[in-house]
């Protein structure tokens, strides 16, 4: 067992405190690794407030882990020290249903393991701790590489938010020609108008505020459009192929099927905590609709996906914070006051 | 222009008495049908019934036709007279749009024309007149050729309710070994059953009434679930990849939803008046769910389903009426006393 230092929290309202917490020896099949950067997810915040049900404390979150190879198990093939790696929302998960089986570890038929808050079964059904510590130790099979000359803090946010608008846009095989609409504008959005427009896409972004306009245009969207202004809204009809809907907040989705041409998907990545307006069926029926869902994406879907940025040379646009300043930063995430993503220097800790 | 014997409604209470109507005479493209059989499609009674907004009377409804070519346009070249034939819910579509252009003319984005009730630009711009009539004419691009051998009663409904059911399960490319819900076992559910059986699925009917499981084990159903019994829908949860809903009555699809797999679908095929209740997105998101719809199908699909359910020796299930009873068929039909289908003989007019 070692010892490292990390930032939990201990109640709904304690805030992040410095703390020290332990991480087992890595086992044959583990990798032990020097964390450097951590993203900060909003649902980092959601669930160290008890938002989403009672939090187990003491509770170190984070999910958007990237940092250095310490060590290595004696089975380790994938990894060898001094590597650049990163682990993202899962840590482990059944590896014996047909979805972790096929690649999709996220619908584990079991539930994943995730990276902090939930009991890990195979080593000893400890509570998992995330990555806002300086090490962490994660079996090979869920960590990935970092690519070469990728800047390693905004390489972080691609573990959950990059996937997680990834994943969808491969499943529902967007591509050159496509036309994509992006609904919200903060961690997930930005990705997603970066992914989109890689994959060749023409984008379009949905905002309700006037003023992101120009924000979504220097992030690479072909058109914005005021969602509050029933005009740009009718002027978008049955234009898009897929929307990527990140609002984690209730809102009414029925004027964005509006926006798909015929065999549309929109596809709701956040998930509100209260319920939403009912959708109304006749828009799916006379276009051929889909209302749909995704959640992150698998651990071999997360290597493509850093590959892919890489390759297209994009990354998350991140405002890099200090351990004494995590409180600060979600209150601003909360109030959506960031560019896009917030990252935890680990070194600060 | 021709006179032929109809029944059609002139009010919304007035019920279908006898009546005379016009008829075009067949212009180049044209295709003139002697009706034989046409089906009672619930469309038809929410429609003459002005419950899906006032309806233009007098109207005469039916859009599930087979009836024997009498006549035909000097540029025809898709049928001769003598040959057995079909017209399903569209006479004709802007033929020009995408959707038209892929064969999907059912959305057809200037609209199609439907069958009856609604104006007909391309021929003076008069409202519709359905098959509860002796004769149709209708352009050779929206008839389709009933199989040799299929009995021409049987075969109307599958001009509606086959391929409504036909189209989804199409889309969706369900094939053998896949596992398939019906949900509700009217018109369009029997036929649900029947071609997701044919496909090689396995399917399962959802009803809310125990004393139709028999009867879904009749047309071929491997299992019945009533869906007020909690613990049958949980013997259920998570083994289907689609779900066709034919219920049109207002319904809370969140239980079946959870009977899906990953990746799997609900595709909503019943309109309901009301507002449904809310969809829960978390659903969706947990196993990448989509909920959809679709829309009858095209005129090519239609002739693909209709040789399908000729190669697989499948028809409708009906209870043949005379024209003197449709007021009493129609009440049936609203309390969902039919085994599956009421078709009008038309010699009885």
């Amino acid at each position: 067992m070692t010892h490292v230092k990390a930032y939990a929290a201990v109640s709904a309202t304690s805030g992040l405190k410095p703390s020290t917490i332990e991480r087992r020896e890595p086992g044959a099949h583990d990798v032990e690794i020097a964390i450097e950067f951590c993203g900060l997810c909003h649902s980092d915040v959601h669930t160290i407030r008890s938002e989403w049900g009672p939090a187990k404390y003491p509770l170190v979150p984070g999910h958007e882990i990237v940092g250095i190879v310490s060590s290595v198990g004696d089975s380790v093939e994938g990894f060898t020290v001094g590597q650049r790696v990163g682990v993202g929302c899962m840590v482990d998960s059944c590896r014996e249903c047909d979805s972790c089986l096929e690649g999709f570890e996220q619908y584990c038929e079991a539930g994943n393991v995730g990276t902090y808050g939930v009991a890990d079964p195979r080593n000893g059904g400890g509570i998992t701790q995330g990555g806002y510590a300086q090490a962490i130790v994660v079996d090979e099979n869920y960590v990935v590489h970092i690519p070469e000359g990728m800047d390693p803090a905004a390489a972080a946010p691609l573990l959950c938010a990059g996937v997680t608008t990834y994943s969808p846009l491969s499943y529902l095989d967007v591509q050159e020609g496509d036309t994509v609409g992006v609904i919200g504008l903060g961690g997930l959005g930005h990705m997603g108008v970066k992914i989109a427009k890689a994959l060749g896409a023409t984008v379009t972004v949905f905002t309700t505020s006037p003023a992101k306009a120009a924000a979504a245009k220097d992030l690479g969207a072909d058109f914005v459009v005021v969602s509050s202004d029933p005009e740009q809204m009718a002027a978008a009809k049955q234009s898009l192929n897929a929307i990527l809907d990140t609002v984690a907040a209730v809102h009414d989705i029925n004027p964005y099927l509006r926006t798909l041409a015929r065999d549309g998907a929109l596809i709701q990545l956040g998930l509100p905590s209260e319920k939403m307006p009912p959708v109304d069926p006749g828009l799916l029926i006379r276009k051929r609709l889909a209302y749909g869902g995704s959640l992150i994406g698998g651990i071999a879907e997360t290597q493509e996906m850093l590959d892919f940025c890489a390759e297209h040379g994009i990354a998350s646009d991140i405002e890099i914070v200090s351990a004494q300043d995590l409180d600060a930063a979600y209150d601003r995430m909360v109030v959506g006051d960031v560019k896009y993503r917030f990252v935890l220097d680990v070194s600060t800790l």
